[in-house]
């Protein structure tokens, strides 16, 4: 029995690898870079029918990917490719992003935020330490209130099923204005200014890409309501910074929540921003830690792996980067 | 045609007399003390059916009290009354609560402040400002997990139907042991350990009581899971004090959200905690503002003029305060 060979550019924690043995099953064989030398190294690189990895260029290395003759997928483990230099990688060989694949724990972030912000706790909480007992302030409701997304791929429909559990109307963004799930309104970038205006929680699911880039400016921001909640879990890049920090200090009670940053450590060796958000009031930060529950790994991990057996069997694989998303 | 008297004891904001004024439609006159002075006071006092009020014996005063001659139900806006002396209020008139008046904007703060703990909002926000950006630290995910709750009134349910939403599993401690919600368990006082023990959230909700005053001690804090989240949202003297304290220090992974105090200033005049909670990494607080939404007040005031109709009707009122909730 010849079996397609899936290699995997790095060596994951047991429970991970355990994941892919059990996802492939009889279906293809596992190996691991890492575990590989000299010309048993060679022979898998020229043999694999699909290469698992975080980072082809890092992990496998120019020589390495000059070897996949067999190659008919590079399968990223991670939903954002945007910082991949995928012109490295040879034109014959399809690279995908692994979509949706930190949906769920990315939603429960996202509502964490959008409802600390809209509960005001760490503006009462700070007002709390100075003396200040605000039993009467108002906070928002959720319940009825409205909720933009901005992206509405895997990631973007589990926010949009989370905030719609909690009551809130369902505006979403993607490309084609058609979606199946149920929402209360569907758009195209086209319908943006509409959606953000009359958003309490604006939501950025969205890759980043050449279009994306710097999509949210000030003059987007200047059309929020001026207490809405704009959460960020896809890429800093999106929102032009300067124009948030100016919105941010022109407009008290708007509060933004940053998971993704513009310069962070995976994707550019360090954290930086050119403003102060962290010492805005307005602001709710967290380290592009969303996908770091439990499980989340190794679900990302089987998700990839779908993904790679959908073209070993013959279906086609999906979510193949394609020259609109290339960024490097 | 001589409608009754629903007689409040204080003056509203519009919004609030024109929901009573609506609730009551032609089945009551509704007139407002403040409004009322000399032999009309005294007579409507003495013809009144029924009184809606936020604390009897403060808005009222004792020489009002003593004219109810026709009163049959002193209907009060707030969901507890332990903090009314309801001693001083004669017998034969009837004390009501308003059970879940506040129970779904209650309901979101409490996910606002489950998730923030669960998702280290606060305590990685702080790590960031300190240069920490720790993309990789493990978060909770709320999904599967399991949602204790103490109290399985209108707001215990409230929360359980939207913590359920979020598919975290319910286990309710009530007084009898029943329910016809949709949950995992439920049981009485005598389950507590059982729950607590299981549960990666526990939120309180149960009224304060001779029976619940310090309720929740050392024995149980020391059975719950080392990163546990404590959510109370009821009365601060549902806790002890001291031991939530001591708890707090020995174990930095467990999280309490305080909403509810042990003094504070619409029960005591003042706020003050015997111990500096606000500056404990692991303590969420705000300031007893849960039902400060939009429109919850008029919420609450249609849900009490409601149980004012059902005496009016002779269906008889609810949540009628008995000798076991009497606190003063």
């Amino acid at each position: 029995m010849n079996r397609p060979l899936v290699l995997v550019s790095h060596v994951p924690p047991d429970d991970i690898c355990e994941a892919l043995v059990e996802s492939f099953g009889n279906e293809a064989e596992v190996a691991y870079l890492p575990h590989l030398k000299g010309l048993r190294r060679e022979r898998a690189l020229r043999a694999a029918s699909g290469v698992i990895t975080y980072h082809p260029i890092r992990d496998l290395g120019l020589d390495a990917i000059a070897l996949l003759d067999s190659c008919e997928l590079i399968q990223c483990l991670t939903a954002g490719i945007d910082y991949l230099p995928l012109n490295e990688i040879p034109d014959h060989i399809p690279v995908a992003y692994n979509a949706g694949a930190y949906a769920e724990p990315m939603a429960e972030h996202v509502v964490a935020m959008a409802l600390a912000a809209s509960k005001r706790l760490s503006v009462e909480h700070r007002n709390m330490k100075v003396g200040e007992f605000n039993q009467f302030v108002p906070t928002k409701k959720i319940d009825g209130s409205t909720c933009g997304i901005l992206g509405f791929g895997a990631t973007g429909r589990e926010v949009g099923r989370v905030m719609r559990g909690l009551g809130m109307r369902i505006k979403a963004v993607n490309r084609s204005g058609k979606t199946d799930e149920e929402v209360d309104f569907i758009g195209t970038l086209e319908d943006l200014n509409n959606i953000i205006s009359t958003a309490d929680v604006f939501v950025i699911t969205i890759a980043l890409t050449p279009k994306t880039d710097r999509l949210i400016r000030a003059q987007h921001l200047s059309l929020m309501k001026p207490d809405a909640v704009l959460v960020n879990v896809a890429r800093g890049e999106i929102i032009d910074e300067d124009d948030l920090y100016r919105h941010l200090i022109e407009s008290p009670a708007f509060t933004a929540c940053l998971e993704a940053w513009w310069i962070e450590p995976v994707r550019h060796g360090k954290f930086e921003t050119r403003h102060p958000f962290l010492d805005l009031p307005n602001v709710i930060a967290s380290p592009h830690n969303s996908a770091m529950t439990g499980d989340a790994l190794i679900v990302a991990a089987e998700r990839g792996a779908e993904n790679v057996l959908r073209m070993l069997r013959g279906s086609g694989a999906l979510y193949i980067a394609d020259e609109d998303m290339r960024m490097l």
